[in-house]
């Protein structure tokens, strides 16, 4: 089995003013040593030139939401990062048969959500990648949507066996602190780890299952009678991802002091609270349940 | 002496990405009553409307370069944001003998600077300003830069007597936080009711000086042969906005971990650390000295 997966592809500014990301590519490519494996060749994109630049998470569209295969084959979709994503498609894929076989997509958010691993493929190569980050850096959460390969719609399904997002904060938008690149570049050698021993044969001892959550739903701010935004996230909550939302727990506040509750009745999780990126929707957080995720031992040829 | 200031400004989104400033404009357009005081009218104005619809910093120019005097009367001058400037100058102005009296601009920073006022007049009205909204928030800290109101090219340059801007963080760039928001909100009010009571003729006891900070030179980050940035602020500088630093202390780390130390030969205090604005010409902090800032008693009549 060895050698089976030849290239692997690690991703930074799919949003543009997620800096770190950008700074750990062109790191990589004055210091490809870091990067190489013997067993496959590592690539290096900037995959949004033109975000990068304008220092934007993106000129017309999220990019991060262009790699649905009907929208990759769709010739009408013409904005800046749609085009963008169907030449990011031309060079790793096409997405049906890719010609690379992993993606590591790097991004960081406003939220104080630590090091989040996401993936949403329960191919084993996936989940044994993310558990194997976070074996090694147990802070981490991993962060598991399953969804299907070609609907995805986001880069990281661009690989054969799909990939992960590594998403580090808190961090602000266009700017680096050490910590968050010190940890983002810890996780990604970790994951081109994991893949060189998969690839030459000698799989890494992991978990057979572990704890990570899976998405609910998002939660929208308050607004006033004209839709602005008339409320923030409550101070007991601000900072608090991967904490236990209780029914009855503060979930906003106004600038007149009213305390906006959360109405469900589960205890839930949060992440993404306070994600500079979605004010645009007038998204306050993401809900979460608490999930067992498995590492799928029953399938045989784990690269079939 | 009653009612000489007829006319304050309180403004936001001069930088379209430094949120908080648009959301208490905004809400203070549907409560006024907050601002209003008796013996002068609160004007509230959003400056750069186009910016804050796309959350960005500027269009084409940081807005709050655009006052001096004689860019003002350049119609060379045709960018986004000198035209905005144009049409700000006949809103408060014309600069040469404002309509509006004092300005009170909101902005923020991603660096850890707490409440900071920022303010460039030595009238007794800028400073007593200052030093009232320092001895209701003892931990905020002044910025005094003297210079001369028709060369300053800042918003807050528009009032008559001047003005101060209320610049709050650590927060990051689009987005709001309570605390920084209700700080903010604070500071407004204490500056209103400052400028309320010394109208009325009974200014507040404030001490005669105190301590404040004078910007001395920002510092580049380092940058490579390509001339990209190839250092971060260090772990240890890194949120110690206004904490002294000494020769050899360190500035910088290259993820290589390379430490680059601060090579001048007096201890400065650094601020605007890591602001993520300043990226873009690749400056990592500012160096400041302390100074000591007297209220200017020896003038007859104040608003002379």
């Amino acid at each position: 089995m060895n050698d089976i997966i030849t290239q692997v592809a690690v991703t930074g500014g799919t949003h543009g003013n997620e800096s770190t990301g950008v700074y750990l590519v062109k790191h990589w490519q004055s210091h490809p040593e870091e990067v190489k494996r013997d067993s496959f060749a590592t690539e290096l994109h900037l995959t949004n030139p033109a975000a990068i630049k304008t220092m934007r998470r993106y000129i017309d569209q999220d990019l991060n939401r262009q790699f649905n295969l009907k929208d990759l084959q769709n010739p009408a979709l013409q904005g800046s990062e749609q085009q963008q994503a169907k030449m990011i498609n031309e060079q790793l894929g096409p997405k049906e048969n890719p010609r690379v076989d992993f993606v590591i997509d790097m991004h960081t958010t406003t939220a104080n959500m630590g090091m989040t691993v996401v993936f949403n493929s329960d191919h084993p190569l996936v989940i044994g990648t993310a558990f194997y980050i976070k074996q090694k850096m147990p802070d981490a959460h991993l962060f598991f949507q399953p969804s299907d390969r070609l609907e995805d719609n986001f880069l990281r399904s661009m690989g054969r066996y799909g990939g992960l997002v590594i998403e580090v904060g808190p961090i602000p938008q266009g700017l680096l602190r050490h910590q968050v690149s010190a940890d983002t570049h810890r996780a990604v050698m970790h994951a081109l780890d994991y893949l060189e021993q998969y690839n030459q044969g000698h799989k890494p001892e992991i978990p057979a299952e572990t704890t990570g959550y899976r998405f609910i739903e998002k939660i929208p701010f308050p607004v006033d009678e004209h839709g602005e935004i008339a409320g923030m996230i409550h101070p007991d909550l601000q900072d608090r991802d991967y904490q236990p939302i209780a029914p009855g727990d503060p979930l906003f506040i106004t600038l007149a002091g009213e305390t906006i509750t959360y109405q469900g009745e589960q205890t839930v999780y949060g992440a993404f609270i306070n994600e500079a990126a979605y004010y645009d929707r007038k998204i306050g957080l993401s809900l979460m349940e608490k999930v067992r995720i498995a590492y799928p031992h029953s399938k045989g040829n784990d690269l079939s």
